[in-house]
């Protein structure tokens, strides 16, 4: 239903202080369609922004590893604006062409596994619980 | 169809050549229900697991990476043997509890936000290209 | 394989009963794309409409409750046309900005939480049956 | 939220003329499960029938191949009772383990280069149309 | 990798302190097992509770409404946990086996002409923008 | 991340074998843009090419077949690029319009009831094992 961003002239001082913190944590000049389009929704953007900013922040996994996760997931997913999105963030932490390659092979070769197991009907081992 | 696993002394010489090199590969004695299903098909053993061999061998990517990015396709699919095989490899690999519970953070927000772009129609920024 | 649409001067009188029908039951002066395109197999056509006039009609669940549950499968599932055709229903039947924003919310979160649930493997508490 | 099957002996007169139909159409002795549980929902019960009635009949596809593109369908969608009937009834069309185990073959292939297509971002080429 | 559930005896403060608010909001004298699985990771854990008492706290939708976005996204995704546990949920909330019938009719129908707009790739309407 | 395509001239020696390969195989003078893409990784583009010629050799299964089974995947997918080149690989095989209408009839129904089976929680019938 909403179906233009709001910028950040535009915005109410709640939404404002969201792009502000996205912003300054990402170190950039403007925030993406993503942020500008949830905005028609103030709880949703803060909460979002809240949780993503808390799940990508580097910890067990670093970013890098976390951003080609994302891909990932969208890549199964067709999200064609979560894969652009997040294949420029991965390759912004260092995802070099190769590893993207390998990234890919492994989304296709795991979605091709996953139908096999299906088809065939195969029972977990026991040995994985 | 196929619904019981062939297991080393029943296969074929064809089907027992594939199940030889997984076990040299991985280092295990026996091959898991996965191989012993697509057995039913040699064609598709055979080139299943070459194509897995290829993928999974570390590269750009390490080990551990491939699995976790296996582990995140197959839970945004629900492929419940995908999820505890390589849930279990990972580990193997060296996935520590920490570690697991970023990967599955990462992929219930991947999941979450690409439904958000869907419903909101969100277009891809032009920075993305 | 069918790329154009068939509009209602080209079409064939069996087609012609349908398009009637839809534009007398939704009140308006010409059928959507999706019936347009169907139209290339008027047995799919006919089945089609018949059975989402049959479960669109208001019953146990009103008109707008239905049309949001659309939006809900339709957004997970990645589906343009129909994010965009039923949200627009929906809007017709009253949906507010609130409520779509609400609506968007519950399906994001509905899809994070059951990639959680199948990474996590949790079992189905006795009490659910 | 019906947590049982709904037998012959116990069914209203409109489930039952559904069930003798099912039975007289498919030559069985029973229903299956599926039905038992629609019965919960004569009007679902009915109209589901009534369609996998008209588009499973032999038409331009015969019955094999109609009953493969199900289990394809199934396979790719994770649900293991479709698989598991739908499996069964291409049995009974005549599909051979060889062409099971092709098939198969083709639906990991298409769920792998589906998801290539997605993270490489491939344009449709203009001779597609 | 987690495979049991933590119970309240076991659990540190952080996660008791989660427990007692979801026990309080929800009225109930245990926590269900998707709590006591996601409890191996106390971040996710507090963070997920926090999403969801937000997003399912009756709004601009009531809810039942909510709930029964949940079920079909749920059935969509094939998540059987989640279709379990909220189809419980809705009941609670006061959904009729009627409404039940309905809400999987639409789910149902929605899921097939998804389908059927991709196949047929039916382009969005200019009057849906 | 590769955002053009790789053209026949400005190929390496080992991605100008591969696509002198399909193009001997399939009869084309060009090769379509899927594999000018997986070209940015020679080494998926190999291995894909490798596994779809022998997975799409005609054999228990004809090629109008497994390419109509690739559109049923495709569909229930939603790759627009897939179902675009594999509606075409499945017309120039034989599929006529009919054909092409019952395809999709099954396709669209066989998502229909595999999620009124999820929402139903149907159990597997011991008749199918």
């Amino acid at each position: 239903m909403p179906r233009t961003p709001i910028e950040y002239r535009d915005a109410s001082p709640e939404v404002r202080a969201v792009y502000d913190d996205i912003k300054r944590t990402r170190q950039v000049d403007d925030v993406n369609n993503f942020w500008k389009y949830l905005a028609h929704d103030p709880a949703t953007l803060r909460r979002t922004w809240s949780s993503i900013k808390e799940i990508m922040t580097p910890g067990a996994l670093d970013a890098l590893t976390k951003e080609m996760i994302y891909v990932a997931v969208s890549a199964s997913n067709g999200c064609e604006y979560c894969i652009a999105s997040h294949t420029a963030a991965a390759r912004k932490a260092g995802m070099s062409e190769a590893m993207f390659g390998e990234l890919m092979a492994v989304v296709g070769m795991a979605n091709e596994t996953n139908r096999l197991v299906n088809g065939y009907r195969v029972p977990v081992d026991a040995a994985y619980g």
